[in-house]
């Protein structure tokens, strides 16, 4: 891996070029996704059905596009019972978690009559996409589902492309089924977005989409962004490490290659305080891609978007893992726990020799669906909060209206709001004559 | 106002006029926003101060496109003290109860070593959008800023254009700085978006922009949704009253108007089990729009997305409410927190007879930016939560992976993710040997 010394020109080299990685920049496909979206919204399971028919599977119709109980059950016959052991394991942890992110409705009242609050209630509906192809993903089913679930979301749909034969990956279906989707729909891509955004015959419109895909798929999120609530757009995997001198470089270097393997794309990139460390690390690095399984992707991803940087103090270090604000971020540091307070912008933290960012992308509970691309100096990790909504609760009595409703009428009016100020005194208008 | 009686067939025709005025229609001006928006983050201000001199006022500069002290303080002295007093006043309902919405950050502990959490983070800077034009709201301004500031944001910047003289409306002014804006610039239109998304030579990048403003500006908050995090755009105002028998006919029809007042699209719907109450309203509208100073705009409103739908039971009218999921939403009812344990798409609910919607929209203290256009159905009032990002906390010891890593790796395994794997190995791979 390359070893730079830290300086405000390195930092702001590779800030611009991991940015070349934006989901903002994919303009160039904009309108033949936005075609798609407008012809399914328009014709409904006709364009749905032929564009499924073009790109997966050309038996796709009506009566088959729902995924049977019949074929859930052959899933499970299909895949290694201990997968479903494990996934029912990491669930369990899923669900500990995210039943803690739960807000609750709260209201406040004071004795002159008035109750201020807010009252939250969970979407009606969601619909989670899963991309095909080669990446099968059955912790991310997991990942988008239980949230949902957990939030009260009454009807969750899955809609996820089938290959030629028109199967849907069984390890997909299984970890559906365990987190307790409720109808998984065989079709895929910016057809299968607009499908959940707008209603066909055959898939339900849905409140909010979520989950990961390829550039049309994150193109159709964004034409339909406003129609339904969507997730925020996923970019390639980060892992960022920040470690110092006592750090292990053997897993330091482990770790990296955990996130680079996801795809050319993907940017792994250690800040630390001590070029013997960086050194180590890259000679780990070179000893363990010459015997992955995934060898070239991670190679291309390490030349693309792979750097060690060497900081000259852990303030220096901390600052530009601020400003890199990745998707993961592991603090191996002699006091990981006060590093962390001085971090702000990062998806996921993990703290110390033990907390290896697979622990989070399978296990831990915590959700690995993540804010990429520097994003995570405004958004949030996929959670219970992403399907609920919130309305506010207002009662004020006469008495407490009363007291106030001059101001309210004098603001009113101050804004040219006549009609505003009029509702308010239409009510004190006997008093007043 | 027209009195339809609701019928699925009624209703759908309604939903599918309201719909009409969707911002997700807005498409035709996406190319010219495109251009301003690619424009400004290219050239920075020199295409901003092109535009504003073209739009707004050709005088500005780099001189004095930054509101100065001196401004603000004739803006103290322009408007009527009395108006600040009250913005004073409101002010502080609307901190109180923001205050209370504030999220901590937490975590929870297990003796094996574990430690799981959530940490929340405000962002470090957001931007206000503040129309400019005939409506001048400073109640906006309030409850664009205070949400932010409660949140804990260190650096809130305005957008808001200037008249041809190059100032700025003063009530405007007063309310950032009571509210505590921390610089104000005379910029406005798609070009403000774009100078806070990107940021240029006179105005800072900001990580979140929200408020109102026309078709240009929430076209551009679309653009660049993604580069920072946006607000959801706001469609036209909507009130909906939900009223039986007992409610007062002329509370109810200058409550319908307060809304219609806003714009010709303006939406204004009661919906009634009550025949009698509806004829009254009815009439009731007539006679206040006959002497409104905005009758001409009320007037259109009513005309185009008034209406009064007559239902044969509360559960209908409630199923209805729900399906508009409507801004504001009055209650006024026997019962009304009966009723509203029944409602679950609104922005922000009016409980009873004095609980007039422009309560909420300048005094009581819940944020008036609120979901539009069925949007509720998934989104909430703007809150401290949009200013705030949560990351994820995990550790792990070294015991408590030891317990689990199997399932880690063999999860890792199954997804073909043989370097996630390595990661999780290479910590116990001495003892394995």
């Amino acid at each position: 891996m390359r070893i730079v010394k830290l300086s405000q020109e390195s930092r702001q080299n590779l800030l611009e070029n991991l940015l070349k990685r934006s989901p903002g920049n994919y303009g160039q496909y904009q309108d033949t996704v936005q075609e798609i979206v407008d012809r399914v919204k328009t014709e409904g399971d006709k364009a749905l059905f032929e564009l499924t028919a073009k790109f997966d599977w050309d038996g796709i119709s009506k009566e088959n596009v729902k995924v049977t109980e019949e074929e859930v059950r052959e899933a499970y016959d299909t895949i290694d019972p201990a997968l479903t052991e494990t996934i029912r394991k990491s669930l369990k942890n899923i669900r500990d978690y995210h039943e803690k992110q739960k807000q609750y409705s709260w209201f406040d009242t004071t004795p002159e009559g008035t109750m201020l609050g807010q009252k939250v209630t969970p979407l009606a509906s969601a619909g989670v996409y899963v991309p095909g192809g080669k990446a099968v993903y059955p912790s991310s089913v997991l990942m988008n589902i239980v949230p949902a679930k957990i939030a009260g979301v009454d009807h969750v749909v899955m809609c996820t492309p089938c290959n030629k034969e028109g199967k849907v990956n069984p390890a997909v279906l299984v970890a559906a089924k365990e987190a307790g989707a409720d109808e998984v729909y065989k079709v895929g891509g910016a057809q299968a977005i607009a499908a959940m955004a707008f209603g066909t015959e055959s898939i339900p419109k849905v409140d909010k989409i979520t989950g990961p895909g390829n550039i049309f798929v994150a193109l159709a999120k964004k034409a339909v962004s406003g129609f339904v609530s969507i997730d925020s757009i996923a970019g390639p995997s980060e892992i960022l490490v920040l470690a110092d001198e006592t750090a292990n470089p053997r897993y330091v270097a482990a770790d990296l290659l955990s996130q680079a393997e996801h795809d050319e794309m993907a940017s792994a990139i250690l800040v630390t305080t001590s070029m013997e460390l960086a050194e180590k690390v890259s000679a780990e690095v070179d000893g363990f891609v010459a015997v992955l399984s995934r060898k070239e992707i991670i190679q291309k991803s390490l030349d693309n978007y792979g750097y060690i940087l060497v900081a000259d103090s852990l303030d220096d270090a901390i600052e530009t893992v601020n400003m890199i604000a990745s998707e993961h971020l592991e603090i191996v540091t002699k006091n990981p726990f006060e590093a962390m307070m001085k971090v702000r912008n990062a998806g996921a933290i993990f703290l110390g020799e033990y907390s290896s960012e697979p622990l989070g992308d399978y296990f831990a509970g915590p959700n690995h669906i993540l804010p990429t691309n520097g994003t995570a100096r405004f958004f949030s990790p996929v959670s219970v909060d992403d399907f609920v909504k919130k309305s506010s609760i207002i009662y004020y009595s006469r008495e407490a209206l009363e007291k106030v409703h001059k101001d309210i009428e004098y603001f009113a009016k101050a804004e040219q709001l006549t009609a505003h100020a009029n509702s308010i005194a239409v009510r004190f208008e006997q008093k007043e004559d």
